[in-house]
């Protein structure tokens, strides 16, 4: 892959599933972005061990009836990274997404810390393009101490970048970013209004917010999840959502349009039991296996 | 604080939410007694480590509308222990508890083994406070290998002590237990009926048994919580609560009354992931907003 | 134990429970075979974890109203094993089952890796016993990578014996299982499926297929379960059962047919809060009890 | 083992180096006390760990030439203990003790905390009996936050009993301790001096001291090595011994009169790759194995 | 603590040794800088786990005779860190550096990464001051991955800034860091050189180098230390020196010209056991008692 | 790498030291192989865990002056293995043994247990080829537990295939494996004797052993690290060898003979601070470093 390597892609890692198939329209980027992580660092391990997990997955999912072995995934590598500069590196990941979106791909990237969204939805149209972030926290700040790209604040710089947003499962949020929710119109709905809504009616209400977009992109910042089920975050918050029900959401919602989907914010040295890293690749096969079954 | 340094109290430690506020009616102290632990000792240890985990804790409390930030938490600090006379210390927290409930402060506690709530209670008159118990255990054995003041006898020495007791959670119980409860009027619900029954019906019963009360004191044993999501406490114990049935139970529950709270049983070398020190810092988080809200 | 030591039982282990009850109907052996785990291995230490969490169980049954302590278990200690020859290791397997069950005991066999279960229902009659599995695999493939008695396996070998099998929670399998499932007819119900049916439903099924029989043996691949309950597996799956829901099931299956109970893959050096170890423990504290509410 | 039972004496653990044999000289008991430790607790889990631990040593010391697995060990169990009361726990340990003893049999106990070490030498006779403790600490506090039993007082203690005292590899101590020492005749040799001196030396200055001894009792509080070697113990403090030169001091020190040797604070929760286990485990072999080449 | 507080330090943080003493002439501050790690970031919880480890270090020190008890720390809390801006970071630690330095008091700081101590002693002269660097990598690279104050340029930006430096301990270098040492004339001994030399030797060299050296300062990178001594460090190095040697070579340097002393790169997510935290703890305490031993 | 693929050698794994240079003169080959592991398996995930902490290796070797990124490792992938035919595993692991060596490439291997050590010696010449053996242990048994190609059995196996060899670093040895050497022919040189004799005598004596030998195989069981340096092994055993001693040695023996080296015995699962993979890279690119240096 040579021309990637000028692109910041580093392939000396491991290969998501076992292998590397170029022709699969899925393909698999790692961003192991950790910068602005405020609480508990350590994404930067989480490509490598969403990778190894990988390796021990089922291929068959039965949630859609698709055999993810008949297609697999191009595992493209690491996307290589400054050490502290983060709008530099969000460059580099909007060149890297662009390249692998030229192809014509269904880009899945796994990061690295929430901020490489930014990144990667830079590589997108924001008038044709509509961003569904899962997530504890809304991500709407305009500054954290004193920062305008630190991971809390991810969102907030998408809606202004001029990308149509949702946001689901929230629960640990600021009051001025519920303020700034209102006001820019971006609707969110909480883990505790999900819990009631159920899948449908939350699938419903995004698919009307999104009604008009061309593309769809999705974030799953692994936070989303209750600890229980996730314990292995940057910021575990109490009274998640289960991972049944996002990809209960997901499988109603992903369809032709979608273009994109990262999972941000493990981290592997606080995932004592490994099962963070494994839900989250998990998460990737089903979400492929989901596109795939919407495909014509 | 030269008052509090007579009661035992030292300020050699972490604060609460990141800064001590004099002002603010909840007061935050930790009781790091951790000698009658029978299986997995440890809790001498959460103090530090839910402090720990309240720096990173979001002060706005999406469930009760309230900004804890607002407000604020006062930390007094640690209650300065013997390291194995129980009796002793149970007099000492007594005390520490008799100065901040003097001040007229909402006192929340941080255990330590669920032995320390007998020495809480003793700070209130039995006659007026009513007693809330989570736990997976009763507490209510007589003695435990030959001993009274045993964490497993907690319950069974309040209830001595003349105070009004009702249990929520339960399910690793003794069939003498059981006996003693049906006699002295303790009335119980079982994790499994919690379940069937919801939190409006389980704030029912509780609110009709407390019905005559002054003042009702809370303590939540943090076993009473499913080990998925609290893996790191001293005596985990399947087929648990989940937080956010704990959490819809309280906010139905206190008011104007409630005079207290504690959080105990948490073991932080057995929590690995730290996910327990966080969901125990979240509680005492969501019950201060919880009792603020119903504040006139 | 003169005569067991022939049978390649090892006396030398930690007692499930605290003490031999050589009157008890409830034998229970350590298996500790760990060969052929494709991810994680460590099972062979399952039976030590498993049974040191049972000095920590609570007697009484709260579900059934049994009171365990009036019978116990008789703990035969663990079998020897062979450390590679599989094949070997199951006929010892059957050799020390045989032995137990003509004694009429009960018999709970604890793992190691799920093979051993071929070995256990050996030594029980194909025409008579069916098999009940929960699992989150099939475990019906025909070998995996070259082996046919790899623990992927271990029910299409089963099945190969002649007897009828049912499975439940199953969600990681592969096209070519569900195949022989249908050709065999080996009815399975997906983990999404029992959350749909329920508990009452899923045993309706289970008695329906298991009408004739006049045995039935249980296995649990605590894989079942979802890893936010049980992380410390060989093969953690997302989207699991949880612990309440396979209780609710085995307690309204068991009765006076019922046999035997193992419960496998448990492993420790990946159940850093030893939560897997102690709901393993639990496990077979309640099936004894329902078995034991069962009887005349 | 009927009598013993009388004796707190409990047969439900696992036996150490794998069987149980009646007619070793040596042996084996377990007193998981583990009360008063001030900082990291769990040494309660240590007599489990290190008989699980024991399973995996080879059984021919190379450094004597002694095949252990000629004569075993003789594992009696475990000291029944009361929560919460040091002093009954002492005077249990004394009268398990005496049972052992009584029998001819050379005592190696395996601790809980330092404390018990009181408990034990109490079935010996202060006139006859010398004790040498290897410690990073002198453990000759009067007090310790206010208890006399706590375990930095075990030498104080067994001082005051009358018993002729060493202590070597000390380097954490007070100045009172100092003082105390001086003037009560106990010679130590700090982890520095150990170093300058060398092993043959260290055992020349015991054996001058411990001249007119009749019998000898060794004390190995597991924390006078250095935390590189044992990390697992209740206070770690650097600048300690090598595993090796405790053990060259050992094979020159004990003889015919040693009467028995202890291990204590090992703290299996912090002791998470289990070398400390290995290393008390191996500790108890290589005594064993040098008792027995000097008998005549 | 009103002025320090607009210097970015943040006081609510557990104090180091259990109390601030006003008093004292050693403050300690903590850094938790945490953003340039390349390999196992975490140092931020370092600052707390010291302090934590720090509660239970004995005051007397053996090796000097200093009681440390005896005047204790003034522990000033944390400096206020911007999440990635490592040059605002600097000069926000110079400034705090300064106010403490301005009271004449001797600066104990612990990181936190290598990287704070170029802002450390940016509030120093350089033509009065050098500055001694124990750590297993030189430091001296121009920039890693672009970037100019990573934790692997730190010595090159201090030498940069004019003062004379010497560095011990080192093993893992770059051909091009020897070069520009050699070239700067920054004399370095090898881990392997000081096994040779012994502690007096390398003594005596640094002496000489900083013969005309007004003020000293020292820094000591934890990873100067073997992992088997200091595993929980950011970049774990083999073949490292002993603790014993390190404070050996401190004990014969530290004198009245030395002015402070920092630790850094501790990692407490790797530190699974706790020790390499206490060993940062036992440091400080050596190095305080060995600075005072100096004083008239 | 279409031809290995034949040779059950799988692309997809991490590269060691982040590249693979083809024209290397280093050829690294993962071998998982992990099933008679009698004590604490995990090795198989020792080749990921080893090529993941060599990412973070410095490139020059201060020991030698060589720049190993000069020339880098040409990393072949993993050998894919059956999961329980440890046989059928060993004659694939010659194959592809062969296959690196006919390409005129130095083989590095990591394991997997030792027993893979048998597989590559055998694509050599037992005339021609001699092997060193550090370890814990002699693995001199002729069978394990009833098996034959055990891990305890592996330099028996190869002495009988007819090579000569030599082992140091043991000390858990079995009276048989002790007169089999004598029998055989084997030197072998304790832990103790090697550090009573030091580096330059140990290198003198096996280099006169060796004299006639025209190939020279090194084999490094990481349990003859002591288990301060290299806790993540599956035997632990304590009195090892420290890393520098080892590559001391090395250095000296190493020359133009040598052909191949492997690290075996690592095990990632209880390498919780990851300093024995760190380790097992180190030993890896000085033994390259060391090689490079006595080619003309
Ligand atoms: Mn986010
Ligand atoms: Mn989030
Ligand atoms: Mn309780
Ligand atoms: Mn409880
Ligand atoms: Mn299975
Ligand atoms: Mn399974
Ligand atoms: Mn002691
Ligand atoms: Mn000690
Ligand atoms: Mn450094
Ligand atoms: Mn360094
Ligand atoms: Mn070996
Ligand atoms: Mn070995």
């Amino acid at each position: 892959m040579d021309e990637s390597a000028l692109l910041y892609v580093n392939e000396g890692s491991r290969l998501f599933a076992g292998s590397r198939r170029h022709t699969s329209k899925f393909a698999v980027m790692g961003i192991p972005m950790d910068i602005t992580s405020s609480y508990r660092p350590g994404s930067r391990f989480a490509p490598g061990a969403i990778r190894e997990a990988a390796q021990f997955i089922e291929f068959y999912s039965i949630r859609t009836g698709v055999d993810v072995s008949e297609f697999g995934f191009d595992d493209v590598g690491d996307v290589i990274l400054h050490p502290s500069d983060v709008e530099l590196n969000l460059r580099r990941i909007r060149d890297a997404a662009t390249y692998v979106l030229n192809k014509g791909k269904f880009l899945i990237s796994i990061g690295g810390e929430h901020t490489i969204t930014t990144g990667i939805v830079s590589a997108m149209s924001p008038e044709e393009t509509c961003v569904l972030s899962f997530d504890a926290h809304l991500d709407l700040r305009d500054e954290y101490m004193g920062y305008r790209y630190d991971h809390a604040c991810v969102m907030r710089r998408i809606s202004e970048l001029g990308f149509k947003i949702m946001e689901v499962g929230n629960r640990a949020v600021g009051k001025d970013e519920i303020e700034y929710a209102n006001t820019a119109g971006i609707p969110f709905i909480t883990s505790h209004q999900v819990k009631l809504l159920g899948p449908r009616e939350v699938s419903r209400k995004v698919l009307t917010h999104f009604n008009g977009c061309r593309n769809v992109y999705v974030s799953l910042d692994m936070d989303a999840i209750d600890p229980a089920y996730a314990p292995g975050v940057a910021t575990p918050e109490p009274e998640g959502l289960d991972p049944s029900t996002i990809l209960d959401i997901m499988n109603l919602i992903v369809d032709q349009r979608t273009v994109g989907f990262d999972v941000v914010e493990v981290s592997p040295p606080f995932d004592h039991s490994g099962i963070t890293a494994i839900l989250g690749a998990k998460m990737i096969f089903e979400v492929a296996a989901a596109v795939k079954s919407k495909l014509p």
